[in-house]
């Protein structure tokens, strides 16, 4: 059964699980005993930090395990900001980051860099958000959900010239290799390379400012307090160096997979947007998005046939909004869907993956009523549809299905309440190529106007 | 090898291994998602709460998984804190509280409630305690150092008639039974009942307010951010309901055991205090203390001859001040040995410590050149003996040697510079029936004044 959700959690990689098993042994007792039981597992818990610092790129004392990568983040971004608490308190981060980065910037004086259509930040206008009073800047090596590679190298160099920390949330690129550039704080989790849950990483490098506002406690350098997991460390260290060992000619397989899917799913299907960036990307990630169908049901459909994906559609959250990546890009969110390949994943599920995908999205498509094709005459001058109190992608498909109904020139007005319209409205218009004029609010929701051009 | 520290890590249980093997593989994906790997996790993760809150006694929705017992301590009590910051943010604490839990308090008013030389509170005394102000009260289920069970029913009680929340450090005893009393909140530590290292459980009773500080994050409804470690939790819950249910018989077996140490360590070594309530104590941990030796040697030959111990003593810890439990009971530092057993410990390793400890403590006490008899002659009327720059178990040596030199009545002053001689020289004191005067300052350490009195 072929799981294409990597991103989310890749399954145990056969070495962590080895090295589980074995340091299950060794490894439980208190590292901080100096009997013999302490000693070994002292042992154990030293030689996976050498190994888990070498694969980032830094000093083993740099590096501290945390009990997730989203704890590396919180711990990472408070301990900085904190140490430099007399700069300010103003953070810059990209409208992208994971929402562990975003949900711990709450409540302070944020700058979210806007990304381009691709979902990358400038350098220059990450450049430009650096204020005096600037912190910490935050930026991830490559996006979780479209898979864009952000240029960190150069973004660090801008930081390093206003004399702003950078933290780098590797989480969904560690595994392929290190993060290049002279990043400041590094931030990463196990379970995304095949390591076990329940380990992170934390590198801060030496002369960066950082006071950990955890309670006192004398385990990893005060940084990261609680019993170390020692058996899932050793796991975890294991595990990256062994993905890291074939790192680069699963790359390339895995390339030519989702060149592949990103090549033949809009020659598939129809009303399709294939979203991130095509070449600054991470090798196993791929995202497209499809009118007219809303991503729960194609989840489902996918699951059903063997497929585990995931989604940054409306529906599929549990908020009822598109995903704030797909915000930021300003593309499509509704029948959107993520594959994310684990390494060792076979052409052969993928070839069947492209077969069933069509049928998928067509049968969704007949269900909800979709447009099959837009509208030859012409009517009115301007219409309005009501959309109130319907999710999406009713509001696309009403909207779809009349705009061949007004003469071109003319205007359809869309009433919705449901906060995907105003993403994928406008990436409509852009799709099929109609002018998107506006919107405005009206009682108990919004009015989309739409002109018809073609 | 005999290990006897479990109250600091005990082995892996076969239980726990087997689970944590079999949920690797059907485990490691996201819970929150809803295609079949996804809901396999949750199942096993919905499983694990359901038996974990049975064995608390809670129900499952009050119950969630944290990093670590350390975590589940922080979590609590900053999140009782902030759902009680009308009220107020004094904090009752037992003065015996795990480290965790006064680092945690640190920065905040609060009331150390001190203990008997058992090492218990009064419930009378917490009570009163108790303020207007009073945010929240922790009291740990029984010490970790000593052993003794605190009257938690009758201080959750007061807590009640006071309505301030009661919160349990059940870390040392969970695994033998359920915490009694109208308890609050609730923590503890897979690792320390035999389940992995990685888990600790926080359970918050309906009705407590609660604001977790943690950023926001979906999982484990908001009070342990990052993603779960669900074969490491399923583990945790097999392991607590196995080990529950041999508890009553290996509590009685064990009990045996530590009850002849308790017995045998007196008669076999001169000029030893057994600390800690002789009854009402978990049924695997004994302590003593040693007067003349150093815990660091004594460890370090304990290792040597196979035992696997810890040590309150001033000299194995990395601030070189006694254990503040220790400090607290009021009770001798020196020379101190905790010994916890594992569920199945043999009955032969009991005897063979005890058949080593005897040689190596007279060893330790040859080598410092420990007093063999308190001398008889009577001499002059005061003597100041020099220990500044000494380190325990020094200046009592020096103490004891020459309490024979000065007359019945007259007086020695001991200067020193050690922590730990503030405690210990009191406690040789009671120990030896002499008079302890008080203590002054003097420049670069303290005086302490002891009379002769037999």
């Amino acid at each position: 059964m072929p799981y294409f959700d990597a991103a989310s959690s890749a399954p145990l990689h056969p070495v962590a699980r080895q090295a589980l098993q074995a340091s299950l042994d060794e490894g439980w007792a208190d590292p901080a005993r100096l009997y013999r039981e302490g000693r070994r597992a002292r042992l154990l818990l030293d030689a996976a930090r050498e190994a888990a610092a070498d694969a980032v790129g830094c000093r083993p004392d740099e590096l501290v395990f945390t009990p997730s990568g989203t704890r590396a983040i919180h711990t990472g971004i408070s301990g900085a900001l904190a140490g430099r608490r007399r700069v300010g308190s103003h953070l810059v981060v990209s409208a992208v980051e994971h929402s562990a980065v975003l949900h711990a910037a709450e409540g302070r004086p944020v700058t979210e860099v806007p990304v381009d259509r691709w979902g990358a930040v400038s350098p220059g206008v990450f450049g430009q958000a650096l204020r005096e009073d600037t912190a910490l800047a935050c930026l991830q090596s490559a996006n979780h959900e479209v898979g864009t590679e952000q240029p960190v190298a150069e973004v660090a160099e801008a930081c390093r010239a206003a004399g702003v920390p950078l933290l780098v949330d590797a989480a969904q690129s560690l595994g392929w290799g290190p993060v290049a550039g002279d990043w400041s704080l590094l931030t990463a989790s196990a379970h995304k390379w095949g390591g076990p849950a329940g380990v992170g990483l934390l590198a801060v490098r030496k002369g960066v400012r950082f006071a950990s506002q955890h309670p006192a406690d004398e385990r990893e350098s005060g940084r990261a307090p609680g019993f170390e997991n020692i058996p899932a460390i050793v796991a975890a260290a294991a595990s990256l160096r062994a993905v890291r060992d074939g790192a680069r000619e699963e790359a390339r397989r895995l390339r030519a997979l989702v060149d592949r899917i990103r090549a033949s799913v809009p020659e598939l299907v129809p009303d399709v947007e294939v979203v991130g960036d095509p070449v600054r990307r991470l090798p196993h990630l791929v995202t497209f998005s499809c009118l007219y169908v809303d991503g729960e049901t194609v989840l489902h459909e996918l699951d059903r046939a063997g497929f585990s994906v995931s989604s940054g559609s409306s529906c599929t959250s549990s908020t009822l909004t598109p995903s704030h990546v797909l915000r930021a890009m300003g593309v499509l969110s509704e029948g959107n869907v993520r594959v994310s390949l684990p390494p060792g994943t076979q052409e052969a599920d993928v070839d069947r993956f492209l077969e069933i995908l069509p049928g998928v999205i067509a049968d969704v498509r007949g269900r909800l009523g979709a447009p099959v094709s837009p509208g030859a005459s012409a009517g009115s001058a301007s219409l309005v549809v009501d959309a109130l109190g319907r999710r999406c992608p009713v509001p696309v498909i009403e909207l779809a299905k009349v705009i061949g109904d007004v003469e071109v020139g003319g205007t359809v007005t869309v009433l919705a309440d449901d906060e995907a319209a105003r993403l994928d409205i406008p990436a409509w218009c852009e799709m099929r190529d109609q002018e998107y004029v506006g919107e405005s609010p009206v009682e108990r929701g919004t009015a989309y106007v739409v002109r018809r051009r073609t």
